[in-house]
């Protein structure tokens, strides 16, 4: 597999063998570099959306695009374009992914897809200024605002307000659970921007797989054909407030213990289903007073569900429904459940999936369609141009953690594909092509 | 009950049956005051140990003790004491409880202890002043510093370190979740005092009863004649973090899974004591990294085990590390205990108890001997002097939460009595008479 990374392709539109390409050691200087910003001691980073560390990134970020000759603007909702000057007033490929991590979050997710992304636009800009290709549009690298949602609810947020499916207004006013408004945070590192940002014509973005489909089948490259159904739901346990020392067991209501009793049910519910065709996680869990020498009156906890398949993912949340009644009456307290942050099954278009394959043979390297169980940004962008997202593999398929890890070569091997993605796109090799979309609901069955 | 909470009674000290005692409406005026500092909707009070809440409560206290004609002093932990001028040089009985609260506690926990003391030392204060008592020593009052432990742990606090069992300076950078130390707490609301407050002579307190023990016999007051055995165990449960979309249910290493389990197994070990000997709990429970999509690493929580014999506790404790060693080999993480926070029995003096019947007798109102589940100042301060502790009856025996309530009649009931009681305390009739202590090993069998 790493062989064949560093063999070239045939670009449809590269000149010739070595006239042009990806600076194969510049992205991976510039990579390797951009993890000292929010570096922790275990090698990953935490650079949550809007605080220092991340604004560091991002004015790094800023600086190295405007060196390699792309003129940089920061939208609304704090995302940020790098965009060509290839065709005055013409819209964009855009191209990217996201700077911010979770707390002690790996250094590949996101950060990879920029990067690359940076170092792909920058190839061509070459290639156009050599006068070897001919775009018909511009290219804008994007690095999104806020994909991790890890301080401010939901993830995916940059990307959601670019593509009109969450409000501007609204969405600056969100807080963190310090009180601090995204408005606030953004300001903060200097990335509170005006307007919508260019106009798309189509998107691209590779990411690391997160999951172990690709290194197992030992394949370079995941072209990602749909994404699964996903919702969550937030649940409020609520007993009563009392004493640990003076309380006798008989006479609580608490809150903990039936919040406990719930996060068993979550992992407990996919033995209903096929395995591997589901996840169910509690991630988010909160404690109130959270004083050890009080009985719990309130735990608010965040259930997430995902399936191939909504119909599964519907069963889930019904039994857990169920299942939350049933420990409310056994442990006399109350518990809520609102739906939240539903996401259907998207699918990429079938003729973004063909490009995709076409540009892993430009490199000669094999590829594999995947789904994606991850959100990513591709997946708000698809529902308003043609999307193509591209994987790599991920060494255990380990992601959201310090030990994230996705080899020098199979880094190279990614930029060099989508490299040939995007010159395809920006020649417009999907022009009239519509977004992807929903899956219709008689597919779905 | 509450009929005979207005009657008086024969005082050995009083001059007759007018002269002198509390001023009932004065002192519920002052009670009831108290209550607006850190007042929340639903009827409670939020005065965290060194908030400003609390900070505004305990300067109400000094002026309020000077006003009636007391030397207020703070010491070096922060403890505020108001102390008589009767006896130049004498020791002190030491009379009060706490000012400090809960988040969202109740109104009466602590601050009635610290209210009623205050009226108290103040009829006595008229009583000398009449030349109708004769003391041999002063009395302080004092509002000790961070009972409740909800912000700095331990709780207890203020009064373990002027008893001598925790170091001044050690106590003082003990750090709340945000890294404010309580060295900084305490500059914050002007209460980081120099040396170690007054001599005691003696200590009593009256305090709510957190239970249902005298609400159910009706009757107005109890006499504390041990605590029960407490201890915690600080638990720390080690996964691995991964992402919740795009980890499968089988490589997970799910910490809040873990912990969950452990929360349940806690209250489960009940089962294999005899009913309401026993209290188990979990009141603190910290998930990391705590955001929607990541499966949690770590899961640091506090176990609470309370019980009125030793080996009870101590059995409760080895059956919960075997079940946490079944827990982490099943879910494939790790999971340590730390013990923390070990409070043998300790008895109050007899004598104590037997003058405490006698005040009780005094203002002609039955008392119940009791034991207490919770932790209090006088428990410490029995170490060092003979103490004693008081009960009025708590409704419902709720407490740490906002509907916590005592009726005014029980109220004034119990400030009779404490009057009676401090009256006995301060002409000598503890002379001579040891701390209590711990039980002995053989009479614990």
């Amino acid at each position: 597999m790493t062989e064949q990374s560093t063999s070239s392709g045939s670009a449809p539109h590269r000149a010739d063998g070595d006239a042009w390409g990806p600076d194969r050691e510049m992205f991976l200087r510039d990579f390797h570099h951009t993890t000292r910003f929010g570096a922790t001691e275990a090698g990953g980073i935490d650079r949550q959306a809007g605080t220092a560390e991340h604004g560091q990134v991002r004015d790094w970020f800023e600086d190295r695009a405007e060196e390699l000759g792309f003129t940089v603007t920061t939208d609304e909702i704090g995302n940020i374009f790098a965009v060509s000057r290839w065709v005055e007033g013409a819209p964009s490929v855009v191209v990217g992914s996201h700077l911010d991590s979770q707390p002690l979050g790996g250094r590949f997710d996101g950060t990879y897809g920029v990067v690359a992304a940076l170092h792909a636009a920058a190839a061509l800009d070459a290639a156009v200024a050599a006068g070897t290709l001919m775009p018909q549009v511009n290219v804008a690298v994007v690095d999104w605002f806020n994909e991790e949602g890890a301080r401010f609810p939901p993830s995916i947020m940059g990307s959601s307000v670019y593509a009109g499916l969450l409000d501007a207004d609204q969405t600056r006013q969100t807080r963190d659970p310090q009180g601090v408004t995204v408005e606030e945070a953004l300001q903060s590192i200097g990335r509170r921007g005006d307007g919508p940002g260019p106009q798309a014509a189509a998107y691209a973005e590779i990411h690391i797989e997160q999951g172990r489909r690709l290194e197992r089948a030992e394949v370079p490259i995941g072209i990602v054909e749909r994404s699964w159904h996903t919702q969550k739901l937030l649940v409020s346990v609520v007993g009563e407030q009392s004493h640990t020392g003076a309380t006798l067991m008989a006479d609580r209501r608490d809150a903990l213990v039936a919040a406990s009793r719930a996060v068993i049910a979550v992992e407990d519910v996919v033995r209903h289903f096929e395995p591997e065709s589901i996840v169910t996680s509690v991630g988010k869990f909160d404690v109130e007073p959270n004083s050890p020498i009080v009985v719990p009156r309130q735990v608010d906890l965040v259930v997430d569900l995902r399936a191939d398949r909504r119909q599964d993912v519907e069963r889930a949340r019904e039994l857990l429904l169920k299942e939350f009644a049933d420990i409310a009456a056994r442990s006399r307290v109350e518990i809520s459940a609102e739906d939240f942050d539903v996401r259907p099954v998207q699918t990429f278009p079938e003729a973004g999936l063909d490009l995709a394959a076409k540009a892993c043979r430009d490199v000669g390297v094999e590829s594999l369609r995947l789904t994606t169980l991850a959100g990513h940004d591709s997946i708000p962008m698809n529902r308003i141009v043609p999307a193509v997202m591209l994987f790599v593999p991920s060494a255990d398929g380990v992601s959201h953690c310090e030990r994230e890890f996705t080899s020098d070569a199979d880094l190279v091997t990614g930029l060099e594909v989508l490299t040939a993605l995007v010159t395809r796109l920006v020649t417009g090799e999907l022009d009239g092509v519509a977004p992807g979309g929903r899956l219709q609901e008689a597919e779905e069955a």
